[in-house]
């Protein structure tokens, strides 16, 4: 196996057996209690330990390549696979295992007048394809959280990680086998070639879900030729918005948290808007603040003119997701000003606002048609860990079936039980 | 406007838009409280009333074509805008502004150990179009629906009833000034040509939902070339298992009711399967009940040995949705053949099985992956009427966002508001 992982001479046929097999494995999986699921679980987080060294040794082959084929340093530590990370996928595992089960959940229960009960209960989705790029222990979390909810998977990781996925999908099926519980249950594609994409995203009589987690182009790609339902983990371009009512002394506290803190994620604040009651103090204080952290500023003319320091913004910048040190700033004459900026160049991620005007906030919040929307608060918090998810497969920036963090819950359809003593319809 | 409709030079330049023009509502009407919303919709229905000669002679217009273009009687049937149906759709209105508003129902509150507070909070989904076949009182019924759960539509209806959509669709307009409300919540594509249609799916910057209600045909080429999130309703391939240990005389009421009352519909029977172990009474008699209400029989082998009078059923006939007075009947070892065949052959829609074993029952409700799964009940129960939704779009074959029949809750999302006093992630 090279960096184009196993050859495969017939990829259509490769990739709908893979899709069939999963399949397959759905309806079996559908039926399993959470005793055997989190037994498999168990087994995953012990193969884990004991082949470190297995794992260390195809993931260097990776590494190797990696600094051969010129990748950045970044990429490098993101796909490097050390003991912490090791450590840190069986952390996750053990806290997977103790979350609550949401398959077999009553939703909702009704009798209707003629006798018949209606219930309304959660269940697996079936088979859920996740095409990802190059950090491998998303590997061993998207399966797992699939395999907790009862689903199959098929993996489509990046290249660069194909001999770790590799090695951490041997592992998952040795455990799944070792559970007793079908092999098929969690399967990697294991060409990299780009048709097995195009492939899979089309398998719609086998596949109920498609998740993309990586750039913006490969989304788009699964977006225009899927013929599956996809839920899009899109770009965070999150604003805050300063009003004029504000606590100038938290807000800054909040904008340098949410800027700086961890800059280079999705819930990350990348526009301020500045109510221009306040912009004559408040845009001199927190840029100083923000320079200081080492935070370049994009300001609109007004910005400029009351914090000479910035460079000036272009229209680019207000689409930007910079995940960097970076912040544009503008200045706005009122709510609706800031609320019609972040409708058109926001991505209804997250979104907040600065005051201590209640009314005022709660037009925002009703204003702004984000997956998450802010009062006082840092944007950072826009995350499944942070909303007591325990476990999140990522952040949807859809609005069907799953808006905002996705954890367990997100990760189950429903279906309607009807029973009764032979009704029949007039 | 004759059947192509209003003649328009620059097709995707006018559907992107009314596209633009959707979102731009949309943003108004998510604001738009309860009353507002109801006093549009007594307004449709004060219009309805009073312009019903103007309804009927501009569906004349249709009708007349229909009949020079040789449509058959059922599709003129279904075309014709006659005073019943007219007041048909006032009575939905009424029924409608009735029930409850989903929007803004706190679906989930939590108090996080930092102190900040999160609300999952049903908002409208956004704009949804609507792709729909000849039927013109589909017009009132889904913008309606749409309208009450505070989302704008972009409807595109067949060329048959071209001229009854767009007098609706003006009665629409016009009662949503009258009330004060954006006209463009509603609109209606006027042209009839079929790359509208194209050009309507990849709206995705402004359209966040697209739902076709049609042929088969329609829905593929939907999904194919959608990059907006579709829900399908495909067909209705309605299975019941007639299990060994049956009341027999329940189930031939059960079955008779399934497959005669109304056979033209999606939660129409279309398969029934039978035990072995009663194969040999069961089948001569409910098949002779079945013929006697004018049901064609096409049988497996066995079947065929056991009740000469069916025709032998071809592979075709396990996949197919008759929406007619047809059975396809086989004989079955078990529940677990019985499963797989409905696994195989199904469309998900709504099966059943017919047992007084309750744990054969269980098995059954938890292995068949279908929307609805029924228990010595009638399939023609799963509708969202029966389901006491008050209101239906249609019934959901997809496993995202929403399964089975689709009230207004299904025509909602949801958005977190987290609100604090300058939490800040450490």
């Amino acid at each position: 196996m090279n960096q184009q992982g196993k050859h495969i001479s017939d990829i259509p046929s490769y990739v709908k057996d893979l899709a069939r097999n999963a399949r397959k494995a759905a309806v079996k999986l559908m039926r399993v209690d959470t005793a055997q699921k989190n037994n498999a679980l168990t087994v995953v987080k012990q193969l884990l330990d004991e082949r470190r060294n297995k794992i260390q040794s195809m993931n260097k082959l990776d590494l190797d390549n990696a600094r051969e084929n010129g990748l950045s340093q970044s990429m490098i530590d993101r796909l490097e696979l050390n003991d912490k990370r090791i450590d840190g996928m069986i952390q996750s595992l053990d806290d997977l295992i103790k979350l609550n089960d949401p398959v077999g959940e009553i939703l909702k229960s009704s009798v209707r007048p003629n006798g018949m009960k209606i219930e309304k209960i959660r269940v697996p989705i079936g088979v859920i394809g996740i095409i990802y790029e190059s950090r491998p222990n998303v590997t061993v979390d998207a399966a797992s959280l699939c395999l907790k909810t009862g689903n199959a998977t098929i993996l489509r990781g990046g290249k660069e990680a194909i001999h770790s996925n590799k090695v951490l999908t041997d592992i998952l099926q040795d455990a799944l086998s070792l559970a007793g519980l079908p092999r098929e249950s969690v399967q990697l594609i294991e060409t990299t070639d780009r048709t097995a994409v195009g492939e899979l995203i089309t398998q719609n009589e086998f596949i109920d879900l498609i998740i993309p987690r990586g750039g913006e182009s490969l989304i788009r790609r699964v977006v225009k030729e899927s013929t599956i339902p996809v839920i899009k983990h899109y770009n965070g371009v999150c604003h805050l918005y300063a009003d004029k009512d504000i606590d100038e002394k938290q807000a800054r506290k909040i904008i340098i948290n949410a800027k700086v803190q961890r800059p280079g994620v999705c819930n990350a604040l990348e526009t301020l808007l500045v109510h221009e009651a306040i912009a004559e103090t408040f845009i001199p204080d927190i840029c100083a603040d923000l320079t200081q952290k080492g935070v370049e500023i994009r300001g609109d003319e007004k910005t400029k003119t009351l914090y000479p320091n910035s460079i000036a913004a272009t229209e680019d910048d207000w689409y930007a997701e910079y995940l960097d040190l970076i912040l544009s700033v503008k200045v706005v004459k009122n709510l609706e000003e800031a609320v019609t900026h972040i409708e058109t160049y926001g991505s209804r991620h997250s979104d907040g606002i600065l005051t201590n005007n209640i009314d005022t906030a709660k037009e925002f919040l009703i204003s702004v048609d984000s997956a998450v929307v802010f009062h006082n608060v840092s944007t950072r918090f826009s995350d499944g860990g942070q909303f007591g998810m325990g476990a999140e497969i990522g952040i949807s920036t859809d609005k069907l079936h799953a808006r905002g963090p996705m954890g367990l819950e997100e990760l189950t359809s429903y279906k309607y039980v009807v029973t009764g003593d032979g009704q029949i319809r007039e």
